[in-house]
């Protein structure tokens, strides 16, 4: 775990590390206050600070008293060039440019990258829950779609994970992590999401195994998730990871 | 407005009404406030004090400080016998054991019940804005099931609503009232309801013509809504009535 930068803004303490070569980014209060720690995984195309993850997780921090963990994923951010992944990249869209399914080709670019950040994330956790003004308590985890694709099979994986909101993905791929899934879910949809086919966000919801889990569903499209939804996280979060 | 009774009990005032044949309860706090109103329409087969809508009226008087009425619905109640009414329903029951569609009868009399429970609400919104306690701020509609059926047509013609939460309820009969709708609605919908079909109130959801609306689902059965969804009205509310 290497250090590269710590700031404080706002009441936010920033900590830029890297693990091996995942750079990360981490959140806390700028008065340590050891509650629960929220995982999140970034969208496609976005990294750790893009500035939808910084909003989010200002709230989590400010409003809440919470920490929050973010890591850039394969491909993303700062991680170095990856030939592997950039071929794998290039050539998917390439087949969606063909006309080839989307939602497959895409279910199972997220399979290939979830078996690398299944195991990254898990460090991710082990490393932070070590420090001393993070600790052990309980975990969460966010992240809509690359960061729901990626989020269902390190929810279904990782057991101290206590509560996930996801959303913004299908069922092409998920299903079966999806079922093996049994800590309370919030899942968000867009109704008129342009990349998920509505059939497949709702096959997802159905697929989760978990006896609590509610939908929420808003007008628009992929990118245009309302901002009460943040309300709506932290209120869920909190009843499962504070008051559960 | 005669008023019969008028008692205090944890902080909350309850006082028994009624405005013709209509027996009426409403709840304020026991220190006035004159927040917003919530208008609520109660299940079929219930009444103005079941036991589900003095729960939920509590937390909205003493978590937000907002006062709520309630009206009996006709044939619901402490209203006088009504044989008109009591035929309908004794003869819908009747075609419901025989096998005819249950979403089809049940809309056709929700439209039959509203027709009288729209007026007899406006009526009810005016005596009570007149109050001192009360006055005229903001108002909200809270239904489900035969709240839903008659809140959307009651919604859809009165001005005075600002925000609705309802649910429970399918798109049979009401798609045209609740395309006219155009203020911000929280709908509930139970995803293994076995009154209402999926299709029926997913229809429901898609027909609000307003640009807000989320749509919350849950698995379980009818009667079955999740608790922590009462949390989710109030922040609605709070964003709509109070905020907005």
């Amino acid at each position: 775990m290497h250090f590269s930068d710590d700031t404080v803004s706002g009441g936010v303490r920033e900590q830029l590390f890297s693990l091996g070569d995942v750079p990360c980014v981490l959140w806390t209060p700028a008065t340590p206050a050891a509650g629960p720690l929220i995982l999140m995984g970034h969208g496609g195309g976005q990294h750790k600070k893009a500035p939808g993850m910084v909003a989010r997780a200002r709230r989590f921090v400010l409003d809440a008293g919470w920490s929050v963990v973010v890591a850039d994923a394969p491909g993303h951010g700062d991680r170095p060039t990856d030939e592997h992944f950039d071929r794998r990249a290039t050539e998917l869209q390439a087949r969606v440019e063909a006309g080839e399914d989307f939602a497959l080709l895409m279910a199972g670019f997220h399979e290939l990258v979830a078996a690398r950040t299944v195991g990254e994330w898990r460090s991710v956790l082990d490393a932070v829950q070590a420090l001393d003004h993070v600790g052990t308590g309980p975990v969460g985890y966010f992240g809509v779609s690359l960061g729901c694709g990626l989020g269902v099979p390190f929810v279904a994986a990782e057991p101290r994970v206590r509560a996930a909101v996801l959303g913004l993905g299908g069922g092409a791929a998920n299903t079966e992590h999806a079922a093996r899934i049994s800590v309370p879910v919030q899942f968000l949809m867009q109704w008129d999401d342009e990349r998920i086919p509505r059939a497949d966000g709702l096959a997802l919801f159905e697929a989760f195994g978990s006896a609590e889990k509610t939908l929420h569903a808003n007008p628009g499209k992929h990118g245009e998730l309302p901002r009460f939804e943040v309300d709506a996280n932290v209120a869920f979060f909190r009843r499962h990871l504070v008051e559960g």
